[in-house]
């Protein structure tokens, strides 16, 4: 490995990172641009598999669209391998948690990712990503558990009071 | 990006994981450093915002100084851009929680901080810091629930025994 | 620090993932050959304290080998120093959650690693590793907790239906 080489390795990071912030961030636009147009997923060991960039998407908005539903995903560990100019593997450590207030369920769990991506006129897309689960579960949202901030009820902010 | 500018980013990078690292173990000198000294703060979309570092290590001291306040704060998903030779942004992903076993209760959630770095005399400092909450819930600890370990009460040791 | 030292920073991140990778999908033989052969572990403040690997992965198969054991240990934040050619030391903030069906019990936490790795032969492994706890708690399962996916029972598949 050499310095050049983790110069793609940071810009192949940084697709992972938009891609979870825009998927967080409900903003479907901007996570579209992100996959080749042929690209496929096969999450939760294929349970969620889709053909197009279009259908992924598509895939996102109906389960993850209702601003009642808060997810983080977050990822770890990347294991990132260069296989020629524009092609690269990745494997990551996905952790994430869903707090949904509509249903008052909580659902959360542990992942491998295994990635592949490619670079189209000096960009990295994402072509091919699954995963599969560590685990998962799911429990009902307690009756004493408050919502304390939302993105979209509160604008992001606390009600939580400032130390005095 | 060169592989120079990665050698920045690094340095960024760990500002903010020492900045963390303190945070949560309660070190507050030494977190006051990490700021310029006119640095501002707008946590929680503003919620608790202060003007100079030592404003914001005060409210720090205020709301996490009881040992009996257990935190993680993590920071996941850097996209910092370098936007002169002594000035830089970043936005990150946060994930926290906090267990408080004196007011028993538990504390999580998710934001995207938006930050402002400069470098003074060779040392990446935080000029500014922000965030914006995905989500926040809080819940009494339960009736159930047994503290294991305390980097106070116990050492950083657990009480769980090994396997055998 | 320059772009040539960050390569061996990447090579010592990826020792640390793939650490992880191998402990939570229980690949004791691949984790073996991560740690130098006379390598020593004083986990959660030294409660569990091991010299040798052969005794590390004891420990790890006696602790964590059941497939009802679900664990997610996530290491985020390294501040890694190269203090020689072929020594380094790394300072890691943990974050880790264990669901085990079996017992019905729920562990999380968070701790600080301090870690000592060497380089043989071109490959870095570790020689210690320690870490203290920031906290950690122990909770009964809930019963109204199901899991809805495992690495084990279900090939890492989720039984939640994709959304219609």
């Amino acid at each position: 490995m050499t310095p050049e080489d983790l110069v793609e390795l940071e810009a192949i990071k940084r697709l992972k990172y938009a891609y979870f912030r825009n998927l967080d961030l409900k903003r479907w636009d901007e996570i579209l641009e992100l996959f080749t147009p042929d690209a496929t997923c096969a999450y939760s060991a294929g349970a969620y598999s889709y053909e197009g960039r279009d259908a992924i998407v598509e895939f996102f908005r109906k389960g993850m669209g209702s601003e009642t539903f808060h997810s983080s995903h977050k990822a770890h560990h990347p294991e990132i391998a260069l296989t020629g100019p524009t092609t690269a593997t990745g494997v990551w450590a996905l952790e994430d948690r869903v707090v949904d207030t509509q249903w008052g369920i909580v659902i959360q769990g542990a992942a491998f990712y295994d990635d592949d991506y490619v670079k189209v006129d000096g960009d990295w897309r994402i072509a091919r990503t699954a995963y599969k689960r560590v685990y998962e579960t799911m429990e009902p949202l307690g009756p004493n558990v408050t919502l304390t901030a939302s993105y979209w009820a509160t604008g992001g902010r606390s009600s939580l009071p400032a130390p005095e």
